[in-house]
């Protein structure tokens, strides 16, 4: 089913792994919506990854980025603009990537060459996508850019680890990055706070399958799904929104309001 | 235009008292998107405002409803639902009034039985108008509910008085029942947290030009006007953001993430 | 022990039921660290409550008064000059009770009346002491009034149910009065969050048991005593903390920041 | 004027550079209290600050040590406690330094370099500093962390650049690591969020002056002095406060709760 909400506009997805993954869902309805599309990831994902069956899907190209990379940024907001014969509407960055967590090292052991890696890859490289438009003059006033946050950010999640650091980090970024853009070219720039979501990232946080339970216990209308993340991405896309900016949007069945449910006191009494 | 999003969808709008309303925006906005209506406000507000013309315009009934009077509510549930022929998608909650600002009585010197009547009037009407809806079922499943409320419920704006405590005790009211609504029939309920807008009620504060004009220079997109509200609360109307609950959504051109601006600091260097 | 924090102070602690009672620690502490005070509770308490043990205890005369009633408060504040011959350095409103709750009316059956006489008792107690106290300039200056309240007034514990959203009036109230106080005569306002405490009111509450359980699994340092928010009281009534004002103070081991841990996963694989 | 408040005490202040600095008036007042100290510094700072007037005060070695080394921080800990003789009960962290806006990058322009630097200093060190203690058990049971920070983290102040951004991080960390040495060893962990403050370090950044004007008006308490925060950090080191944790406790004269005060407007009116 379609609304037309994003007709004529043309996007950035970035992330997009495989079917699972929010970026993939968000670029399909998207496409439903109306949008065109560029897709990347960094390279080395999109030789994993099956973004070509979703290319073929949404009838977009593929570009391969390093996001830590400002030469490989630059190329390819140059390829997307020849692509779109202009510029951009609206950005996705749905990348995080936790070093210590790959390699198994706890919060209170951390490798900090890996860790400063973490936050150039998952935080930084927000910065750094949304400098390179500026420095282009890439995006068309009230454009739109969400970056995908989790409550980790907000609240300790232990598992999460290093990534809830990067998350605030990220968050902050947003913010402040939010402010500038706006006073230049009306540009909005948001967080969306989503619920825990069975994707091939997200399976890798250690714990996750007590956790995603607990959350869903946690949370009055349950978890999100990665197609209600990308339902609410095309509203934050839209025409509709254009006065939201600089926030965190929870979008979480409710679970980041909820201080404790009956389902959870329940489990407590076993 | 119209993205038909609210299409087959069955709505009340409380709180329409002329065009600048924004219920009476919000109530155009909703009727082009598609949406069935009912307007309900109090009875010497239907009185006084020129809501029939309203009506009009979007082909709806007008049914007056004390909103501290349980059996007014419960006749404008019964009317609405036969109006209808069945149960209700959304809710837009625009009511408030504080009868010490009213009487010039200042924060410090509040009349208790003003008060009361205040609370009552701008935020236990909500779970008064909620509890309703639960008693007799009358809330579809995903059914999607707004109140309007201001930023003075989480940091001080001293002109805004009495009201601020109501709004932070609405707010309360939309997690409370929220969290109870989710489970029951996945209804959710937020506040949309809206730009100073020069409403025919807004004005009625004390200060309130000088105040609109700092938010203008501290919004980094300017303030959120009363159309691009309506756009606004489209969205959360509509089944794309079916896992948004118990939050409140700033719509403020990101006003509640700016410490600072420089338009401000100039100001005080005058 | 005693650091002499509050030597030559003068205070008013309300609320102080029985030896559990937070306030009664409080009283207990700050006897302890020089100060003077006087106890106040209402005539039902009073009767009910072993409160002579304490007044012996600290040597402080129990005045009674309804804290929804100003002629009483007016008469508490007289006398309470009048016995320590001049102003007053700090006040703790330890106040709180849920009418519904009493009768067993969830938070979706409320009556109406009980709740209005919820939120007066239990959060605009707080405005008419500050007022009675504004009108008779019976503050000293850099005075220090401390509200106790719980998260439930920014999270759902449904079990909590009216009294979530008295806690939420009252913090604004909190905000508000304390905008206004900090200008006329340098008074600081806050409220104390306090982890869940086995105290005869916070026993009533269904489900206190499984939810007390929960949060000192939820809380890193595990669940704060009466006696320890006792101690924190005393930092916040000394001139230490003269510059803290209009806030919300989490003294509860960390619950407030966390969002799972391990020991809630376990319980949860069970 | 003592209390004792600190008697027997031991604690290690990072960041005191001149006698303007918090960290300065904090080892100040740690040591009227009671307690002993180490004082530390960047090799860099030693050389250009007089710190050695400072431990001649308060009667402390002064050891080096760059925060962003770990062998340094190794070192500083050994000496520390062999000093001591034993554990540590109290850590101050003053630390912070945008070396992009050193060399006049604003927020659009960054060095990424730099940036990651600035991080580095400015945020990771807390976590550098805390791992180090952890690995070698240096903190004594209910051992009492502070950060110093800034409501930049939160809300977008303009001038304050990239280092917006490190405090968001670092107030990440503060919570992430308060969470796992809390479960070891009771430790808690807290930020104390200040008012911009006439220091060497703060005066650095572009539009101070107008900034601290409007922060004055902005505060119905004022602005909070280096004194006044030093008082307030011996609060949180003392045993009175033993189950705050992972909190950002804002020591800002209520800035932080106020959306406006009239002082603010009737400048916007000139």
């Amino acid at each position: 089913m379609s609304y037309n909400l994003l007709k004529g506009k043309k996007g950035i997805i970035f992330g997009a792994l495989d079917e699972k993954s929010i970026a993939w869902r968000t670029a399909l309805r998207c496409h439903e919506e109306g949008a065109q599309l560029v897709l990347s990831n960094a390279p080395v994902a999109l030789r994993m990854g099956q973004i070509n069956k979703l290319a073929e899907a949404v009838n977009a190209p593929v570009i391969g980025a390093d996001v830590t990379n400002m030469d490989d940024l630059k190329k390819l907001f140059e390829e997307t603009m020849k692509h779109f014969s202009g510029g951009i509407d609206f950005i996705l960055h749905s990348i995080g990537m936790s070093v210590n967590m790959r390699k198994n090292k706890g919060y209170t052991e951390l490798d900090y060459s890996f860790n400063q890696k973490t936050l150039d890859i998952s935080a930084v490289s927000l910065h750094r996508i949304l400098r390179t438009a500026w420095d282009m003059d890439a995006l068309n006033e009230h454009a739109s850019v969400i970056a995908l946050t989790y409550i980790a950010a907000q609240r300790v999640f232990p598992d999460y680890s290093e990534m809830a650091d990067a998350k605030a980090l990220m968050e902050g970024i947003t913010r402040s990055f939010g402010y500038h853009y706006a006073l230049k070219k009306k540009v909005r720039i948001n967080t969306v706070s989503q619920s825990p979501t069975r994707t091939t990232a997200g399976s890798g946080v250690k714990g996750f399958d007590g956790f995603i339970t607990y959350a869903e216990k946690m949370s009055p209308l349950g978890n999100a799904t990665s197609d209600q993340c990308a339902d609410y991405c095309v509203t934050l896309f839209s025409d509709l929104t254009r006065m939201v900016t600089m926030q965190n949007l929870f979008h979480d069945g409710g679970f980041s309001f909820t201080g404790v449910t009956e389902a959870v006191i329940n489990q407590m009494e076993k």
